[in-house]
């Protein structure tokens, strides 16, 4: 790509953003577009504002941007979770190692990389100058100027080390202060166990509660076996299918009682009947589900939620290998009561086997199409050629980190539908891509630098107004944004040496060896330091957390709530209105047991 | 080698087998060797035996050999320990294995290998014949023979693995019931814990205290502080040495006494003066010593070791972190108190890093030597190059595994002096080497079947008259043993694909290569289901042991015990008996505090 192409692009980019920019800033304050732009303001007065006109309204302000930048850290921590705080940091992050890294580049390397020889193109006629002359390439085999990009990469490196470390250190803390002013929940409470043993004389319940009430007598509270209970699920799934229809032929026509009541049968007859006739089926359909619920005695699965009566309670038994034989009483955290998978636990061996079989497949097959891509794109210094190979990249890694960052307890079978989440492999690809380019082109540095000013404006002001956070990790993906940066700046100093290698300075290139190796260990101590606090809550944390709930006076009614906290919705009495009267109320009745 | 040259060294080998077993059977019955031979013998019976001589005595007989076969499996668990029978089960098992590849390997490939006409030699000429001959090189190209060779490979690492499981299985419920069956031992009860945060209020014991006392309110009993002795320690030695000379120089002349009572300074007068002078010495080292003991309040080690009045009190703390920082309150099961390297605690953080580097390098540097010796061994099909081979391998394993296997608190420093400790690499190897070679050259195994009778059959006699286990792992290393096999098979799997490559048989070189994915699979399952049984002890087994405890009388006097179970020796009062009256009494007394 030559010089003036470039700036024809950044001219037209620049022009398409200020476009945009305007757009949104007119768009949003449109009343009936608030809905869009600011769903939790709108839910939050629960009426529409008033819409008189101004000429205001269609002036583009940039407001907004400001309005971004008001509430502090806590209040978004209070109002939108941890997650989305760290997913802030991963901007302010990105935009610390871009600014550092830009300054290095644009003022040390680029000057350096343009005085050399290299490449010896036309002085005079710069606009159509390729860019290689601002890259590596351009400097002179064997100068000595190569020592400066040598202590680029050190300072570059101890820079971006020393940044993670301060965000990991931050966010570990953040996560366990997040943790002491959580409000209890039942998953905190309660461990998923896999593995009970059968027993010819008794039911897995009574095996479950006398091996718990043995072994763990003062904290044990309560235990839900679960039950297979597929071919509930499939009735209920028909009489919702069915009840559906029948509300629809309600509301399709409002008037078709009054001629019914009068016992007219005229135009409207066929309906009357087969509404009669959909009502019967699925009065049919009801009673059905009802036997079902009733002889579900026998279609216990070996799994059970058991929930303790304190957080250390339930640590302890999640901990330590329970049974003799470590393939039962196989202990793990239990996911929200919202994020159960029930139909996971009914579907058959063979089924969750050939699922898990798929997914391991799948992410074989995802890391090798990952590192072909990253291989090639490595070789590539010419920004045009990037631009093609980025959209495929892009696709590949939302699929592959997505199912990394966010797996669950449903055995990564569900993937919550959370905005940010699907974002975060893109900014940590742009990250790794821009600190492996900070070395080859430090033009791109300036680029990605504006890009990750806009995105991190755009999602700060949309974060307060549109986010409710419906799935809370606790910041629980920090540490693949730590790995994703460490294993960039790895890559950079590989192709480093590779560099140097070939710019005939070898003893640069062995003197960068050790580069990588500070960096393993700076990782390796990253790594017991602070991702213990990611994986487990420490006793202290517990321990304390637990004696504050004592103090509670709620706590004696969420103990009462925690016992049915796990109870598949497949075993809660249904009951859709069957009189003909009532066929527009709410679909369905559940109430728990 | 030609088949006469082998042939002579087995006659050769024999013919030195039959003298040594003769020589061993006749030696063994000199009174003057039961030392040698039977050291737990005489030391029961506390008196040697008769000496009355018989013709008997000079006359070879195999008695000993049915005697070894008398004591069961259980009598040899309660007597000589898990650790033992467990050696003795790589013994059985290998016999096992081997006979099996002795079985399939003389009667199906010996013959066809024979059969082949690829090595063409001059049949008439049987004694000067290659062993070549017998091995696989000798089948035809693309023969359809080749294909037994394929249906062996498949038959006998399906035989392996099932003996495999059985042995896995086997030693897994024994390591259970010897727990059981174990008095209660201070290293149950026990972990050392480090990284104890410091405080400028209160010293490490009051710190280490309350946070016990706090978070493990009901299951912690005692701890004691590590301080820095290394001063201590060097005085106690230099103590020694003087009194140890002085007690050669008493030894030296016992009359000496007589000479200085009455006053005589004639010859012994200087000797007398040395006394004095050495006597003086000492003195002044002991007080030196009591006054360091006295002065250790600021040497505090931020290291404790935590007792706890329960096993599975002290699982808990053991296995969830402690505190918030992950890198304060790091806990480890103890080692047994008389397993414990005192003067590493006192060393500083220089050397302890240094040494874990050093031994981090020499674990490198040995698995590298390990590896080139495997690939150029396994590329040798000549038995000659092989036992050139052998002594150098033989060397580096037992460096390298015995490291492996008797790790240990004192942080892989100390290596306990055990004989069979150091046999394992050995034995394990010829399995490994045993296996590969099934396959290459089945005239090997009877060879390998007769060392291990003759080995098992010493091992068996030896174990009750001369082993006394002073370390017990409880069967700790016989994972290594499993994944050993494990990784032989896996190199049969690869020799195998790569020699039907050779052979021009490409289809059963791809039908191989399920072999191997199932037999990691076998091990992954493995893995799962006996693994963690050898690393920690469950709930179900420690709240048991636990229970057994509480009924047990001795426990009261067990538990003050284990109050001063971890005390540093360089702390206990010393008292070398200063007068001169006393210099041939024991050396050292100490006393518990």
């Amino acid at each position: 790509m030559i010089l003036s192409a470039l700036l024809t692009s950044v001219g037209i980019n620049l022009g398409l953003c200020l476009l945009f920019f305007t757009l949104y800033s007119i768009l949003r304050k449109q009343p009936g577009n608030r809905i869009v732009y600011a769903p939790r303001l709108v839910e939050k007065e629960k009426k529409s504002q008033q819409a008189d006109f101004s000429l205001e309204r269609l002036l583009p302000s940039p407001g907004w941007v400001r309005q971004a930048w008001e509430p502090s850290e806590d209040e978004l921590l209070s109002t939108v979770g941890l997650d989305a705080v760290v997913f802030m940091h991963i901007f302010t992050f990105s935009l610390k190692v871009f600014t550092v890294a830009g300054i290095i580049g644009i003022t040390i390397l680029l000057p350096i990389n343009f005085l050399g020889n290299q490449l010896s193109y036309d002085f005079s006629d710069l606009p159509n100058k390729s860019l290689d002359s601002f890259s590596i390439s351009n400097v002179d085999d064997g100068s000595n100027r190569l020592w400066i990009h040598f202590c680029a990469a050190y300072v570059f490196t101890g820079v971006v080390c020393y940044f993670l470390y301060q965000e990991y250190s931050y966010i570990s803390s953040k996560r366990v202060s997040y943790f002491y002013s959580s409000k209890p929940q039942p998953h905190q409470f309660t461990l998923l166990v896999r593995g009970i043993p059968g027993s010819s004389r008794s039911s897995f319940s009574e095996v479950v509660e006398s091996f718990f009430k043995d072994y763990h007598p003062s904290t044990y509270l309560s235990h839900t076996v679960i039950r297979r209970t597929s071919k509930i699920q499939e009735l209920t799934k028909d009489a919702e299918k069915l009840h559906r229809r029948l509300a629809r032929l309600n509301s399709n026509d409002n008037s078709h009682k009054r001629f019914r009541r009068d016992g007219f049968l005229g135009i409207f007859g066929r309906k009357v009947d087969l509404l009669d006739h959909y009502g019967k089926r699925l009065e049919a359909l009801q009673d059905n589900v009802r036997m079902e619920q009733s002889s579900l005695a026998g279609k216990e699965v070996a799994a059970a939620f058991v929930s303790f009566n304190s957080r250390y309670g339930a640590a302890i038994a999640l901990h330590i290998q329970q049974g003799v034989n470590p393939t039962e009483w196989v202990t793990e955290q239990a996911p929200a009561p919202q994020d159960v998978h029930w139909p996971f636990f009914s579907s058959s061996f063979m089924k969750r086997w050939i699922c898990k079989l798929a997914v391991v497949v799948a992410c074989i097959a995802l890391t090798i199409l990952f590192l072909i891509p990253v291989v090639i794109v490595q070789g590539l210094t010419h920004l045009d050629q990037l631009e093609t190979w980025f959209p495929f990249l892009k696709g590949v890694l939302n699929l592959f980190i997505s199912r990394l960052c966010c797996h669950n307890a449903s055995d990564d079978l569900e993937v919550p539908s959370i905005p940010y989440h699907s974002e975060i492999p893109r900014v940590i690809f742009s990250v790794l891509l821009g600190i492996t380019y900070f070395f080859l082109a430090p033009l791109i540095l300036p680029f990605l630098l504006v890009y990750y000013c806009l995105g991190y404006i755009i999602y700060r002001n949309q974060l307060l107004n549109v986010y409710a956070p419906k799935f809370e990790t606790g910041g629980k993906f920090w540490p693949i944004v730590h790995n994703s940066t460490i294993f960039s700046l790895l890559l950079m100093h590989v192709i480093a040496i590779g560099i140097f290698g070939l710019k005939k300075l070898p003893l640069a290139s062995s003197l960068v060896i050790p580069l990588p190796v500070l960096t393993l260990l700076f990782n390796e101590y990253c790594r017991k330091r602070f991702l213990p606090i990611f994986e487990a809550y420490p006793t202290e944390c517990l321990v304390k957390k637990d004696r504050e709930d004592q103090n509670d006076a709620t706590m004696a009614e969420f103990y009462e709530k925690l016992v049915t906290a796990y109870q598949d919705p497949a075993l809660m009495p249904v009951q859709y209105s069957g009189s003909s009267d009532g066929r527009t109320s709410p679909l369905l009745h559940a109430a728990n047991v």
